[in-house]
């Protein structure tokens, strides 16, 4: 397949594409280094040091003999460059990334709550028109996020994948209706990713477009196969408080000695997936892409679900560090459960990598290796959901030595 | 009541701000003129002789004794300036229409879907953000649309006002859920209303912001009785294919001897409301805000239903047209039942002016007085859904001579 990557430069992207190429199809990455720029001005790095996107593609070309294209442009504002990639490459398939995906970042400020909403729904939108003014007939995978359906809203049952089954009273007795479920965003974030939905229902019903909305969980893990290769391919680690994913923070902080940062009680349940796997669900989900006219498919990409204050737990246990349960800057349950079907990709043969494969090592040993490129005052997250909530001071405010 | 008009030199908009006025609110306009602009995009005109607004306001101050203020800003994209009006004028109230209404124009190109989406979004999105920096707490009214809900969904059930009460299985049995009516929109225009819907229920409920969107019918009508105390105060009317509305475009029709335009079987059934109810209505709303924490609350901003081949037989009848059965440009049901519920309106005072309050009349006179100014070749409806699909030649290509 010729398949393009939107913001395939990012966390998931990067070793999406690597994935996709590994696996002999032609891949095209689109991105605007949005996410390096983010980087620059909040004054912080990749825990590991990732090489310019030149200098990735090099490597990858040295390391595999194949050759990934590159088109550096902006998904949400250059419309006419994003149709004349279609055009020259007209692929069979497209993953789109290119939207912001940090929760705490896009409650930060009056700035990156605009950026979001501005980048996200543009972006997603402008590929949708592109594809339709094109006719290009391409399979579209878009990531979304678990977050779209909320916590705690459906009682015990198990959140299903998009679609919800509901009864309706009328004058002539109850019917039943298949719904997406319904929207309950908790950050201006996942709120775009909502907003992605009824785009992706609406170009689906008027187009015919086949799209694909995969639900993500929270990612860790860093390396795959691929960019374990070559030092120049690693794929980058997030730490800060705005873009750091919960474990593997939790890592990070084990392995300089600061205490683990726990948000309210712990009692968030929440799902997870392992990046090797969201590399194998992209593959999995563009060679069974719905057919014209069918409505938007939606998958669960998660393997398992865990609680916050369980995983700080296996952590601290395992690697002898301490825990600090600090004020939530987000408004959320202090406590949820979480059941989550996730039938479709197991049945099309995902092989789920769990907590419990081993994978916690390779994370600690690559926390423990760049360990002296964090600034441990970027741990703390600051980014608040309302004015004047209140946040942890510093736990660590130099580097401790290396024991 | 201190209340900002967005959009305020609009169809709506324009009436609703001298309405506000003269019940003695202290009203300021922010607009960007776009829909004046955009008609010198279309080349077409609105069939009444629209003033520029600083006559407009002018003659107002004449007229009434009462100035309305005039901020000349782009709410999607002037974020700062908005902020400043909003810290000069620190409103008690909203009332934001300054979004892109037509569903044929946002579906007519690449380029008008886009600027539909970015618009109505940014513009959306910005107040949101605005009043959430600047933490003015105002009551904010947003003109939705009927469209949301799409038509024929819910089987012989009425639409509700926002809201649907479901059923859901769950392994301890069935529960009852209140949840945003699904989304059904039939055009892009449609779909963005669909979006603003969940940018508000997450700024009420993250923030507290007091919302209370209106999903208006098909207004028809011309003058209020503040736009008709002066010639310089006329409200603006539009017979075109894109922007005109069906049962105002049946009296031009009928004024010029022009086959009445009906797509399709003209089975589709339709909620409307005169632009005289529109004023009332949003003051009414304006007055009867939700309270902070309070999800937003949603009105069906609807008198009366009516299938469009009855509206067609009723003119033709009244007027002695002829009706013109031509190909439907929208995907679309061709026939469609619709039962909605507009009780809070009612029980909020509203008086319904209906088709049967010889206001027919009214617009029959304006669409005689101005029929010179017709452009027999705008009439046509050519924005159509999907490429390729048929439209009608012009039924006329010169103005028939007066009878």
């Amino acid at each position: 397949m010729r398949v393009l990557v939107l913001g395939g430069d990012g966390f998931c992207g990067w070793p999406t594409s690597l994935y996709l190429s590994d696996r002999g199809h032609d891949v095209t990455i689109v991105d605007n280094l949005s996410r390096r720029k983010i980087d620059v001005d909040l004054e912080v790095e990749s825990l590991t040091p990732i090489r310019p996107i030149g200098e990735r593609l090099r490597a990858w070309q040295e390391v595999s003999g194949r050759e990934i294209g590159f088109a550096h442009l902006d998904v949400a504002a250059d419309y006419d460059r994003l149709v004349d990639v279609l055009l020259a490459t007209r692929p069979d398939a497209i993953v789109h990334f290119a939207e912001q995906r940090a929760a705490p970042y896009s409650m930060r400020t009056p700035a990156t709550k605009r950026y979001t909403v501005d980048n996200n729904i543009r972006a997603t939108h402008n590929l949708l028109v592109a594809l339709v003014e094109t006719g290009i007939d391409a399979a579209l995978a878009h990531l979304g996020t678990m977050g779209v359906y909320g916590y705690g809203w459906s009682g015990t049952a198990p959140i299903p994948e998009g679609y919800l089954t509901v009864k309706v009273t009328t004058p002539d007795g109850e019917i039943e209706r298949e719904i997406l479920h319904p929207a309950n965003p908790g950050s201006v974030y996942h709120m775009t990713k909502t907003l992605d939905q009824l785009l992706f229902s609406f170009y689906a019903k008027n187009d015919g477009l086949r799209i694909t909305d995969l639900h993500q969980g929270i990612v860790w893990g860093t390396q795959t196969e691929q960019t374990a290769r070559d030092i120049r391919l690693i794929n980058r680690f997030d730490y800060d408080g705005d873009y750091g994913t919960v474990l593997n923070r939790f890592l990070m902080q084990a392995a300089i000695g600061h205490p683990l940062t726990v948000h309210g009680s712990g009692g968030q349940t929440r799902a997870f997936i392992h990046i090797r796997d969201t590399v194998r669900c992209i593959e999995l989900a563009l060679e069974n892409p719905p057919r014209p006219g069918d409505r938007p498919r939606v998958l669960n990409q998660v393997t398992e679900t865990h609680q916050v204050r369980e995983l700080a737990k296996l952590v601290a246990d395992t690697m002898a560090a301490d825990i600090a349960y600090l004020p939530n800057p987000r408004q959320e349950a202090d406590e949820n459960e979480l059941v989550v079907r996730n039938d479709q990709f197991l049945a099309l043969g995902l092989e789920p990598t769990t907590l419990s494969d081993g994978l916690l090592e390779e994370g600690t040993e690559i926390a423990r290796r760049y360990r002296h490129r964090v600034d441990p005052r970027k741990i703390i997250a600051r980014s608040v959901w309302r004015k004047g909530m209140p946040t942890a001071e510093d736990l660590v405010s130099e580097l401790p030595a290396e024991k």
